[in-house]
């Protein structure tokens, strides 16, 4: 076995410049940190490039990076300069990048309706659609969440967080790996796309017209999440079928942006369901 | 009005203090910062016992600090010490310790059941224990949502995060200042009162035996919640009425601990408002 790397070797620095959003894009690569995010990026064919692990962390992640073709051994120093985490878990992966056009995200939901191809995808037919969310922790815990429900796909559309950010990707455990997710700079062709597929828009709204749990949820839906702090703009939530509100029987103004998509994507898994 | 406070006055040296848990405890005291926090403190009775602001931030909110006696006015270097936000919002106020003796908290929601006092409590009846939950964030979270069901309380039990740590005073969105929250160092004990008190106790557990939309949520519940990383010890889970699981239907293992509550909290808001 080879002698681990140092955080010097040309390969360790160059896998690090990934931190960069700009670097990031620019090669359309990013690093998956620690065992979940890892398993989840080789559980996607042709996602890893490159596997980095500490002697420890090959031990100790032995099965999950049988699935590895290669494992590049790395000091603590290295493998620490690779994560974000507070005690980085002694393994990280290169990846390429996982969005998929919003076309073909839709067009996998849509297969069981021209009737041509047989139905892939069981019910619930849920697709999630953030704007302009910009909190990585919120980006990936919605992610998680749809993944928990089944979700066809989600879209990060407007000013939203980077997806592979390394905490987005961590605040998935994992989920980031398990389902589509499309990113789309106007929110309003999203939704527009989302329609044009089937699904009937719902806007998640503290000031919406409907009651959560009045509304017809048995549908295909297209939930539509907007900012933490301002909630969706006026003219985009117009666009929705209707504006849905949960229903708040204490003090609390709203709830936080993660909790009431959980909430929301609940009530609908559980209609579809039955 | 006297000349704004320097951040070398003696007063705001010893606010800032506050900053540290280990002068929170011995004084009883901590900071509440930002517009939604003082507003929550000073709607509670003998709460607020300073309230510091800067020229911008007493006009910008001067119909909230109308409810304080005395405005003490600070230039931006003192409030920004007195706050841990990125960008401080202006005004922060020293307050009391929250927490309540957890007999009172249980037996405010109990006064309907010895039949001598009136119903104070509308329906929902849900309490909310967590315990060992360490990430202030989810912490705060947790309390503004039990806040927007209409909890009954909150009991932060174990070795949880600090109630009156700024994080979580934030998470909160002002929600702290809004319903009871009790502290006790033995989850057994919240358990065993909670139950006392006539609560049903169900613990919100991954590997639980009841689907959440299969269980009876009619009754008065005081919902479990486990530490982020590691759940609830068995020892703690079985001393629940029954262990509840939320169903996932992708590959997602588990839900985030505050997105969690939400599904169970509202799952039982929603059966109980019927």
């Amino acid at each position: 076995m080879a002698s681990p790397l140092t955080v010097g070797s040309a390969r360790v620095k160059e896998a690090r410049k990934l931190s960069r959003r700009s670097v990031r894009t620019e090669r359309r690569l990013f690093l998956a940190d620690g065992p979940k995010a890892v398993e989840g990026a080789l559980g996607v064919p042709g996602c890893v490039v490159e596997v980095f692990a500490t002697i420890t962390g090959s031990v100790e992640y032995a099965d999950l990076l049988s699935a590895a073709h290669v494992v590049t051994p790395v000091d603590d120093r290295a493998l620490a300069a690779l994560s974000d985490a507070v005690n980085p878990a002694g393994v990280v992966a290169v990846c390429r990048h996982l969005d998929v056009p919003l076309a073909q995200l839709l067009s996998r939901s849509s297969q069981d309706q021209d009737g041509r191809r047989p139905v892939i995808e069981p019910r619930p037919r849920l697709l999630v659609i953030c704007a302009d969310v910009r909190d990585p922790g919120n980006a990936g815990t919605v992610i998680r969440t749809a993944d928990a429900v089944g979700a066809v796909g989600v879209v990060l559309a407007g000013h939203s967080v980077d997806l592979h950010n390394p905490k987005t990707v961590r605040a998935s455990v994992g989920s980031v790996f398990h389902l589509p997710i499309a990113l789309e700079s106007d929110p309003a062709v999203a939704v527009a796309a989302a329609r044009a597929a089937g699904y009937r828009v719902l806007a998640a709204d503290g000031a919406g017209e409907v009651d959560l749990f009045a509304a017809d949820l048995s549908q295909p839906t297209a939930w539509l999440f907007g900012n933490e702090a301002w909630g969706l703009p006026d003219d985009l939530a117009a666009l929705a079928d209707h504006r849905v509100a949960i229903p708040i029987h204490g003090r609390a103004e709203s709830l936080n942006l993660s909790t009431a998509a959980a909430v929301c994507l609940y009530a609908s898994a559980r209609t579809q369901q039955r």
